[in-house]
């Protein structure tokens, strides 16, 4: 038998390294032996590896957002193109996308925060995502489990949402609450000629809602745009559905919201988009970034998967290749649940710059 | 030291197990040394348990959808209710939903020969599920990385959609395409009165590609409707931006599909749903579902997952809390990338079928 | 046209529900007009859904643990079937298991201060669980991307751990250092008959490697077995095989190592197992705690799905089935990166408890 | 209002393409106008995109392992190194890992055929992967459903792997039927002086079952050695815990394993890996590989991702980092649980070519 292992066994494990760049940073976690700090349990996250790292570089991200975003725009900035004074003058556009689940949950609360306080200027949201809001000032989301089994719920009258529960009676509330809006809506239309779109309507929920629970009533009050596309996909779309027999004729038009998203995106000085979740939402604001040829900042926070060639899985870099997120641009995406990173995020980032993000405006 | 093993552990690994019903079946893969013969590999997937048994059951699934379909109507089912002559005279309604991807992908053929030979009655997909089933009529899609720098496509005007490259200049030959179709359809509302909404303009769009090719020209010539209530989010959201500002007044409205899709599911006789992928066309073909208390048969295949709460990875079982599927439906959920199995499950059921699916059909 | 929707459609969207248990917990996020309070934030998480409410649920799984472990034990309690001294008077007996990647992150951190203080009983980890620990004494292990090309990587020598770099010139500076414990080892079998186990070599190189930062340093000075059963199955593996060139004839038994692990459980008075991650480690731990019919406490984060059968991915209620947990159990599964909880949860729990954990404990 | 739209959008959408290259291969999937003839659809996976073509890339490499190994081998190569008469004279020693839960699957019956047919050369399975295999052969697993509830079924005595489930009957009969061949072995290793490893145990396991259906009776006839580091992780370990009180002191090493495994790398032509799952079985393959500074060729089937850091769901491109795959390979990853690809896979290589393969073999 040899005495000396083989040669080449020793050198593919031997090898020897060049040297890495001495700025690169060490990794390290947080040592509990200096008490519980949990803003320097989350400080070591960029060096504690893996989706820790990712959620550490989203928070530097959307801080330089932030910081962009306080910045002074001239007055001349982004004139020629003005199609309206809708374009806020801010040094960064912040486009927020979230998926109906985060509103069923209480992400909802973090988002509320945003909203309320003017920190974010577009929302893209699915039709869930806009009236699970409002029926939440209606009747409440109970915590349920996952393994709860369908028929028995059914037959209860009880719908679930992942571990989330809610009772169908809400939906029964919603409808006696929106119709009359709908009556209203169609009659305006037959009246003042308003042509409604999306965006129109969910301004006006918000502003019948009335609660300041709400996202949708804050970003009436504060004028923030909502997009939702596809807006009938959901028991608005029932509503509708339903009043196209008793009351028929409204129109809802998505041609002019495709107008007005994009003009957010081309006459923004800079642009973040911070997209919670896949589908719809993820791809409509990218696709109006692409309008501007690419956000300047983008993080990103889902479970998807690139391995399907889905959009709502692709890494940021697929992005990049169309021109929706700058070349030069350093997007993250964190791969989580975001009921796990985002209330952490928010703490970090908006609620720990509320002061300055705040002063100087009023939501009257 | 003890002689003998502590008997909680011995109880415990060697606790009596009651006898298994005598019908169930046992696990039991193909047996290569009978020679390859692939449709007998796909009969012994039931027995191979995890997503094979999946995949059978989904076989078998869409295979009762096509049994069901196939039994005659009496001339008065569902008259009440009708809304006018597009309800088919099918035993079984099948909703077949997709995402984009899968039509930049070569699961395309696979979707267009259903289409092809009417052996599905509504499709509903997203902006980018239709436009690029057109675009692929004018230009070529190719196989490409996961992989390649993003940054590089872009200076290289190559878009990524997983690992498939699609040249810039298709989008650019689209716009040539469809523009002169939107100011015809402009003149058209103007003068004519038509009042657009996505699935118009897409039975319109098959029209115009013309193409054998095109799944969307096999569904304007048998007249299977196409939903895509967003259908302003891609390619052709970005030719109607640019087209507002040369030839604005373009309306589509989504309220008229909402319906229109609704009542396909309410005066079926009985439904099945085949959604490939999550996200909005999931969610879309579901709800619709519910208008009639839910669907009668049911495959999902899909590579979300649940913990996140998203419609996208909800298990069937959600659906039924919801009464998107009857409460004595047997779903299927394979979880896998449609890639791997869409043409397999097709193979397997829809074209095994065909000379039934197809008796007496023609596609004038 | 009908004047009002089809029947079967309302019913199904305005179905009634019944009533659910008053002291369900309603879903309400955390309220940022509070301030920026993180112990706030995540104590809201219970109440968030999804995975943040998962993550609420495993921090009280575990704080119920520790309340168990402090709970006194009576002298008489596991007499009988003790084996050795080794069982700690411990109200439950906690078992820790971790991936390689852990160790390799900043987590290890976090498990180096559970081990520190005595906060866990037992440990089981891979190969590359210990040795990267000890490599980590020697040189540093850096941030780098997910992306970077391994090609490049490998001709400079640098190995890539997801987005972690390890030049190779820490398993050169690894093998100066283990080939000497190696040589005494096994002079220590053929002079004192030593039986070396993978257990019994971990605590050895814990002592060797005397270094407050390690974890395994810990785990000998404070007498907490580490299984490893395949601890050859990394450097430690490559080392041993040159190391039997040059000196053959070290001999690593599994088999007094398996029942050492399986004494743990059967003779404790409570268990709990915490299981950041998949494979080998958590099929370990769970069939260790058959040996008792169960753990009665149990938490898992790992990011396995289960619908490919494997055991990694398998939700806590299929480890019921076999009888590794209690059926009367109340398992927490969290689908997360462990690097992006394991941190918080530590804060949350043993952390908290440090005070109560670690009275009256001496490391000498 | 503006009549033409922003040239910053214009310009960024109609960004003009380079040329891509002529034979790059354009995307199109299995016309099924041309009949069911599932060959045909297989074959047209390569240009259908996300993982169809990732499957068809993977039959390519296998086929190419398989071209490889045919190639006559000089009586000198790999002579200087050569331990034992083990090394085949194969032109490309195949190694082929699999997890636990494809043993209970039916994809068992592909691996057997595998191994009877002598078309692999190392195998590296879990304790699982291998008492499963023994305890078909005394009873049998049967299709269930994965959302079974855990406390039932162990009420019961049945144990759940994922939709399978497994009577605890069976694991009673593997008692009756090993513990006498452990007997055995501790007689063998007092008189005999044999010490056991883990690949000698399963070799002799393999000899004692005497079962054409099961994997290891083959891998015995035909001297295709097996490797399971952490052998005692399972049944079979709970088996030698229960032995070890009644007839202590078998002794199972792990040291003489690693030097064997490690030998096949060292001393082949070249090697493929074709790996099924993640976790240990992985790893150990992938690092007996780095001992010849990188296997040629590499098939990975896993559902894992990267984004958690674990080598599990590492993809190759990492592996080339460590030396574990040459960097001038093609490795493969097929992102999908193996039940649904594997047997496919076998179709399309192995059993295709079985003739080639199987020629002047004789397995006696």
């Amino acid at each position: 038998m040899a005495d000396h292992a083989p040669s080449v066994a020793m050198e593919a494990v031997l090898k020897p390294s060049c040297d890495l760049p001495e700025d690169m940073p060490k990794i390290r976690g947080y040592d509990f032996n200096q008490g519980v700090d949990l803003q320097a349990v989350l400080k070591s996250y960029i060096t504690t590896g893996f989706q820790a790292s990712s959620l550490g570089l989203a928070i530097q991200e959307i801080n330089l957002m932030i910081e962009k975003r306080l910045e002074p725009v001239e007055e001349d900035e982004g004139k020629e193109w003005k199609e309206s004074d809708e374009q806020r003058k801010s040094g960064c556009t912040i486009f927020l996308g979230y998926t109906s689940n985060l509103i069923s949950s209480g992400v909802r609360e973090s988002i509320r925060y945003l909203v309320e306080h003017k920190m974010v200027d577009v929302i893209v949201s699915t039709a869930g995502g806009i009236e699970e809001d409002l029926i939440k000032c209606l009747a409440h989301t109970y915590l349920g489990e996952f393994s709860l089994s369908g028929k028995e719920l059914r037959l209860r009258g009880i719908n679930r949402i992942g571990n989330l529960l809610v009772p169908n009676d809400n939906y029964c509330k919603f409808e006696d609450w929106v119709v009359p809006i709908l009556d209203q809506m169609l009659l305006e239309q037959n009246t003042e000629g308003t042509r409604w779109t999306p965006s129109k309507m969910i301004h006006r929920l918000g502003k019948e809602i009335n609660n300041t629970d709400s996202v949708y009533y804050w970003a009436y009050k504060n004028n923030i745009p909502v997009f939702s596309p596809a807006l009938t996909d959901g028991s608005l779309g029932d509503m509708l559905y339903f009043h196209s027999f008793k009351n028929p004729g409204l129109v809802l038009d998505i041609v002019e919201d495709i107008r007005r998203i994009n003009s957010q995106a081309v006459f923004a000085k800079r642009t973040g988009m911070i997209i919670l979740g896949g589908g719809l939402i993820k791809h409509h604001i990218c696709n109006a970034n692409l309008m501007r040829n690419g956000a300047d900042h983008a993080v990103f926070v889902n479970t998807g998967q690139e391995f399907d060639g889905s959009d709502s899985g692709a890494r940021p870099d697929e992005a990049i290749s169309w021109g929706k997120i700058k070349t030069d641009a350093k997007p993250v995406k964190v791969y989580a649940d975001a009921s796990l990173v985002f209330p952490l995020i928010v703490a970090q980032t908006f609620a720990l710059h509320a002061d300055k993000l705040t002063a100087g405006k009023k939501t009257d």
